[in-house]
């Protein structure tokens, strides 16, 4: 099953999908093409892996002159609410930034039950479904700032949706990033260097896992060409749907 | 005024001090010594300034080896939810860490009012009121892993708290830390490298700070003696009050 949130009425309510219409709890249908979006959850702890896959680190290390080393142990990072926005809504570039500004196209697990210690083997278990996320990212800022705050989490940097769908293998999933429609990225999540089940094996021995945190796996390969005022990115899963966010620059 | 949140009959609950109890909404009384305080706030983002003294980054770096620079700009990092624990609660140091975890004594902002764009002298006006916080450090983790999840971040290594006071100027604090009732540190948070209200400034050109969410200030001076099972660590400020944990090792 496909779940959603969406604004009703000044409100965040939960919905489900059937046909093309969003049903919220009170029996109310919504044509999926004219409701907002939202994040389809708001976690308590926001995880993300960065660096998962080898093509990307070695793309990164030559594309930005970086030197990320292939990572040897599944160490997670963190990224923050206030850069969350659902499907539909704009990515905001800040007046200041001199970018580059570049999509990464993840697979994003949402936790629906607590877990600790919890083996690799029962690890997925714990996870309510799965859906895909942009981890917008100001490169000129990743490489020079102390912390990766604004670089990864300015406002609106952070596009999950549009659905959580469960019962999906988080390990052969093709994941597809377009730019007005033209095919940037396509990897699959096959050739994550740490599991799904991995991550959350490991975390839990230390972190608590809780219902609605979610973790972001990272992108494969290349995360050009940058985002441009005007483009409409879009995370492409087959199963999950379409992840679309159009890029607009802060004129404020 | 002072206010906190305890839990009652399982639910958490926001309650204000008067005298030595804590008042519920209900009016009820409960007193300060028998109350389960929580921590006082579960903010959306956690923010950490992390380094912000430069006596700290002087001890760091001749006393761990570390290499850090007193930062050029005001960059935010991050801590994670589930590390939250009340005063009154146990830090809980992980089976197999081989140490040494250490305290890190802080003022914490809880911001009040939704905050883009606010200028420096503003700033303070979007902040609800300061409360302490101990930034529980697990220095071989923080050194080796290649983020900081759980040398910062495992369960129970965030304790904040007792209260959330207004009307207190955070620019002259003094901060201070006591192990077993012994002062091991202790320092004013006039010495601060970059200001609560720059902070709060600078992050808003880039972040929404929202209502709830937490910023906590970093320490000064060293954060030794390592902490021992048994030890009970304060972090103590004259006005808010003190923040009180004991240490014990996960034998689970």
């Amino acid at each position: 099953m496909k779940r959603a949130r969406i604004e009703v009425g000044g409100h965040a309510v939960s919905a489900y999908l059937d046909r093309n219409d969003l049903v919220t709890e009170d029996g109310k249908r919504h044509p999926v093409e004219k409701a907002k979006l939202l994040p389809p959850v708001i976690p308590g702890n926001f995880y993300a892996a960065g660096l998962n896959y080898r093509a990307h680190i070695e793309w990164a290390n030559q594309h930005h002159g970086t030197s990320y080393k292939v990572p040897s142990q599944a160490d997670i990072g963190y990224r923050s609410n206030n850069a969350l926005i659902g499907s539909g809504a704009d990515i905001v570039i800040p007046r200041d930034s001199t970018g580059p500004v570049e999509f990464e196209g993840e697979l994003v697990a949402i936790i629906g039950s607590a877990a600790k210690n919890v083996s690799e083997k029962n690890a997925l278990g714990c996870v309510a479904g799965y859906t895909l996320g942009n981890d917008v990212s100001e490169r000129t800022w990743q490489r020079a700032d102390r912390t990766l705050w604004r670089a990864k989490n300015a406002d609106t940097f952070k596009p999950m949706g549009p659905f959580i769908l469960d019962g999906i293998d988080p390990m052969d999933q093709p994941i597809e990033v377009r730019i007005n429609g033209r095919t940037v990225s396509s990897y699959n999540t096959r050739d994550m260097i740490f599991s799904v089940a991995h991550y959350i094996a490991r975390m839990s021995r230390y972190v608590t896992l809780h219902p609605g945190d979610v973790i972001w796996f990272g992108c494969d390969g290349a995360t050009v060409p940058a985002l441009q005022p005007g483009d409409l990115v879009e995370v492409v899963n087959p199963a999950i749907g379409v992840l679309a966010n159009r890029v607009r620059r802060d004129l404020d």
